[in-house]
């Protein structure tokens, strides 16, 4: 039986429904899309890509201990939540992305490779490929049996998420989209990362022009569970395909929270925008018979 | 024998062991570009692309004359050299982006390849497929038999090149990277070319940029045959990887001119600066046996 950790029910229906119209679908549409964190992989009590940057400054800081004179970094190394409330994530973010400013891109890759192999979830207590949604998996290997080329739309930066994205689900770099810091080339010929983001983070309305200018077409499939993936669900949905929507509502297997649809007029759930467009709603408690891999 | 097209010789030679070498190389870092205009296809007389512009141009006037009333399509539909000149492409290019301001990607894909399948080259008096170069076709069969990944970095607009390139090279959207016009998302959710290029035209040093950011890693074969590759080239040899040059010298089977590096110091051909660097040259009289496919 394919999909089998996925429950009878109207999403695992659904997801058979458009499995079995494949066919149908000329090959070069069967472009299936997914939001990484919170879709594909564990996204609490903090993003994977936050810790790997968190670590990353711990790192420098045991070597220069002069980066504690930053505010910034002052407040991310004490874990100070007044501080960094007060200083805002913008501004920490854009200091963040100077630690790497002047990286060859190479250097980052592996730099977030080793930190993806060593890390540990601080309370599921296993590593990243254990924070990777079985059911997910399931579904990428029946798309890709019937044709379908599966591309991944993050609001994480792609060089990180690029790093993971062979190894965990088998996507190719050239299928991730995500946040773009620029590059430059240097007078001998050779790539550095700046500190700057490529024109906006990759949520919302981005998430729509970013998919069309990497990928050059229209998903017949999207995946998301927060409200930056609305603009793109809603889009793939108006051009014929299935719009699904992963609701976190099991704080035993995994965490409960909200996806608030940030984008739409009224403050609605992501999940409550879905029931109200007709896409598919996917409940992490009562459609996923597991949510994690074996451990092994 | 592999590479039937291509004549003994130096080019051949670095080629097959190129081949031979790619169990060497993690099939990660497998990863060959090519250019397209003049490196996988014909550019002369005009670049298809510019055929394509003009060809839209005309059809949009014959349904609305006052589109004659604007200098920039006047001289263009009037092929008049002297006042193209002096209006510069630059600005006539700016005016044809604004011709399809406001369209729809998937129907600037169906206009791209409904030209390109009713084209006649003015000279060679084929359609499209028979301007694609036969050895590069075969270069393209024996790097993907040996698990490597194919991509197109072109100077040409990106939707363009991709409504062609599966069809033409097997190379699917998310494998070509070019120029970028900026889409935008309406209200009712819709996307819509704008006449705005993303960031710069994709040659010289923004191939380089542009490549990171679209394929997230360096190639270990790139291909080109003007000034605009050079950077990209020398990038892919400096990181190890082979890089080829096809001079245009075959006046009799296509057409003889010279890629100028413009971006090095010394205004020398891009033959010039391969041997200078010790990159693969290749003459199309010389090593290539065939130059089209045949017709049929």
């Amino acid at each position: 039986m394919i999909l089998p950790s996925w429950r009878p029910g109207a999403a695992r229906d659904r997801l058979v429904a458009l499995l079995d119209a494949s066919e149908e679908i000329p090959e070069e549409e069967r472009l299936a899309v997914f939001d990484n964190d919170g879709t594909l992989w564990c996204e609490r009590p903090h993003y994977v890509q936050e810790a790997f940057l968190i670590d990353a400054l711990a790192r420098r800081a045991a070597e220069d201990p002069a980066l504690r004179e930053r505010e910034e970094f002052r407040a991310l190394l004490d874990a100070d939540a007044e501080a960094i409330g007060r200083i805002g994530m913008v501004r920490i973010a854009v200091a963040l992305m100077e630690l790497f400013a002047g990286q060859d891109p190479r250097d980052y890759t592996s730099e977030s490779r080793a930190f993806a192999e060593r890390w540990v979830h601080p309370t599921l207590g296993v590593h990243c490929e254990g924070l990777v949604y079985l059911p997910m998996l399931e579904l990428l290997e029946e798309l890709r049996r019937r044709g379908w080329t599966i591309g991944i739309v993050s609001g994480g930066g792609v060089e990180f998420v690029r790093a993971v994205s062979r190894r965990l689900y088998g996507v190719p770099p050239e299928l991730v989209v995500g946040s773009v810091i620029e590059h430059e080339l240097t007078d001998d010929g050779e790539l550095r990362r700046t500190a700057k983001i490529l024109g906006a983070v990759n949520e919302g309305a981005t998430k729509v022009m970013n998919l069309q200018g990497a990928l050059g077409r229209r998903p017949r499939f999207a995946a998301g569970n927060s409200g930056g993936d609305t603009e793109m669900l809603a889009w793939t949905a108006a051009g014929g395909g299935l719009a699904l929507v992963l609701e976190h509502d099991d704080a035993e297997r995994e965490f409960a929270y909200e996806g608030r649809a940030e984008s739409f007029a009224q403050a609605e759930s992501l999940g409550d925008t879905a029931r109200r467009e007709g896409w598919a709603v996917v409940s992490m408690r009562d459609d996923w018979d597991r949510v994690f891999p074996p451990a092994g």
